[in-house]
């Protein structure tokens, strides 16, 4: 696949610089058409018969062999989940901590993960990573880990600034388990999950599938317990609701998925080429040039993720919408004072030169 | 709109004697047209401009007005979930029980609502309601309550035999909250849910909407924690994840609904008939007739909803199989030795006179 015809895949890239992957990803005519074709196959035979029962089951099976193979962990212990933010209220629900117990995180994380840890009910230790060099974010995560520490909640990549979490030393160097939200490196950068305890998945941002869907990798499903149980957690069940749960991480399911939707992610995972993470690395750390070189405060460190995030004078989320009616899409981080551009492996230089061009005639 | 307009806006009605609604309901033209609208745009123009998130929340909020209408309360308590077991899932989690409370449910209900009352750590107590007279079902569940009892979580329609449980007298009958599944009764039979604590919907059903796609009435959302927080449930967050909810049962939204099922949800309440219950309940009324003339057990009462359940000698799974090879879609239920036939306002006299045909052609 040549970069054309990757970026040709994707309409909306003819109108737009779409540099919001990091939000949302764009679809493809592959995904939309695999969408098209099951809802047109829905109206005219319906949602109940026993083949397309069938038929929902074995997507389920092959998509979670799919988002599996993504992060490099086992199928059975994926769960096939809407989002991250529910992976990460699944982990942190089944956790069951108390008053007494403290969740570890940063000061980097979305509401997705930092919501769940505070409605766990443990205390929470915030590292301060945000103020700092990258190099300098394990030794202050770690710093905050103490006795009553149960839980380590991060992200891989961090949303505000692209920054990567050396996350596989951080494992190493904790007894406790390590919960990480993978919302902006699976399909950004290479994920290698089996070592992690669990590992949240994104279907909809860089893996460019319909929204919401996920998935959440729980490497040992006998130690977490299910409280947010589906028709899909049991094997059977008593009149009390008391029940067997399936095998595997497949009893976290936290339910139906539409059948449109495990086929159009399905081809959507199917539809990236080999160079995808080369590609975008490269496209990323360009822009990051050209936005240094012209004189943007960036903040995110040269070398991380496709996420670039820089200062912005003045209201951010007014930039973002000035930018986006002159088909520039980037994202505003509220609160932050930043602008951040997602550059994928669709991105071209020259969706590069249009940020740079309309950002040059906003005030 | 005429029952052959009403009919004809159903593409699946054309090939199918489609008696499945309990499970999933049929699709409209005009619901599948909302999709697959919303769908192309998603595609051409991407889903992450500034247009586009003023739609989705326009979207949203037309959405909780016509959900909440559906049920007779004001849509500031009304939660936009992806279903009846999410729903159920919040008020359990979120009324934090332990295993000195107790909830009491019956023995007629869907592991949607007894997974999640399970999974609360109260004591169940289940009322039999099954093997009584639908007339005796409310004093078997008061039998059941008792000093310890926090919560009585029940269907409004029974899934197994489609009774209606006297949901209001219960509510004035008892001093605890009151958790009522909707999952057989909105859009199948007149809800008016305001008095009661906690009502479900389910959108994929009565309503034939997009699956998944559901509602969670909450009549004080006040008094019930926010313990499964998505995006959409604050107002603003401090860094430790605390935060400020938003108000209303907005705050217990679970998260994204997909654009294009905020337009198709809306259209398929749209679509609906005024005479949709006197339709639906005569037509009910039929099937159950018919089948007791046959010779069949029914274990359905005459006069309540939309659902007919009778005994069947043998594999029920391997019957509704065959019948649906032969076009007639209904509902075994497992464990159970009953089939069920689900009857809607579109379904005509015809579909129950294939059902029956159907059946006296399998052994």
């Amino acid at each position: 696949m040549t970069a054309e015809e990757a970026r040709s895949a994707f309409p909306v890239l003819e109108r737009y610089a779409y540099l919001n992957a990091g939000a949302v990803g764009p679809i493809s005519h592959a995904t939309h058409g695999a969408l098209i074709d099951a809802e047109r196959e829905e109206l005219e035979h319906g949602r109940a018969s026993w083949p397309y029962l069938i038929g929902m089951i074995e997507a389920r099976s092959h998509l979670r062999d799919a988002v599996a193979a993504e992060v490099g962990v086992d199928a059975d212990r994926m769960s096939l989940t809407t989002s991250t933010s529910e992976g990460c209220r699944i982990v942190l629900a089944g956790l069951e901590l108390g008053p007494e117990d403290e969740v570890v995180t940063t000061d980097g994380e979305h509401f997705g993960l930092l919501g769940p840890v505070h409605a766990s009910g443990a205390r929470v230790r915030v590292a301060e990573v945000l103020g700092r060099p990258a190099g300098e974010a394990l030794d202050a995560i770690l710093a905050e880990i103490g006795p009553q520490t149960k839980l380590v909640a991060v992200s891989h990549v961090l949303w505000v600034n692209g920054h990567v979490l050396p996350v596989h030393d951080l494992k190493d160097a904790i007894a406790v388990p390590l919960l990480v939200d993978g919302a902006q490196s699976v399909g950004a950068i290479p994920v290698e999950a089996s070592a992690i305890d669990f590992y949240t998945v994104s279907g909809q941002k860089w893996l460019c599938g319909p929204a919401p869907t996920g998935g959440l990798y729980v490497k040992d499903p006998e130690r977490l317990r299910v409280v947010m149980p589906s028709y899909f957690s049991q094997e059977r069940h008593e009149p009390d609701g008391s029940f067997e749960p399936r095998g595997g991480a497949a009893r976290f399911d936290p339910g139906w998925i539409p059948v449109p939707y495990l086929a159009a992610l399905l081809a959507a995972l199917g539809g990236a080429p080999e160079w995808r993470f080369e590609r975008s690395r490269e496209v990323a750390e360009h822009c990051r040039d050209r936005l240094v070189g012209a004189g943007y405060d960036v903040v995110t460190e040269a070398g991380h993720s496709n996420l670039v995030s820089w200062r912005w004078e003045g209201d951010t989320m007014a930039a973002a919408r000035v930018l986006g009616e002159q088909g520039v899409l980037i994202r505003d981080l509220p609160g932050t004072g930043l602008l951040r551009a997602s550059c994928g492996y669709w991105t071209s230089d020259e969706d590069i030169d249009r940020l740079l061009e309309s950002m040059a005639g906003v005030s």
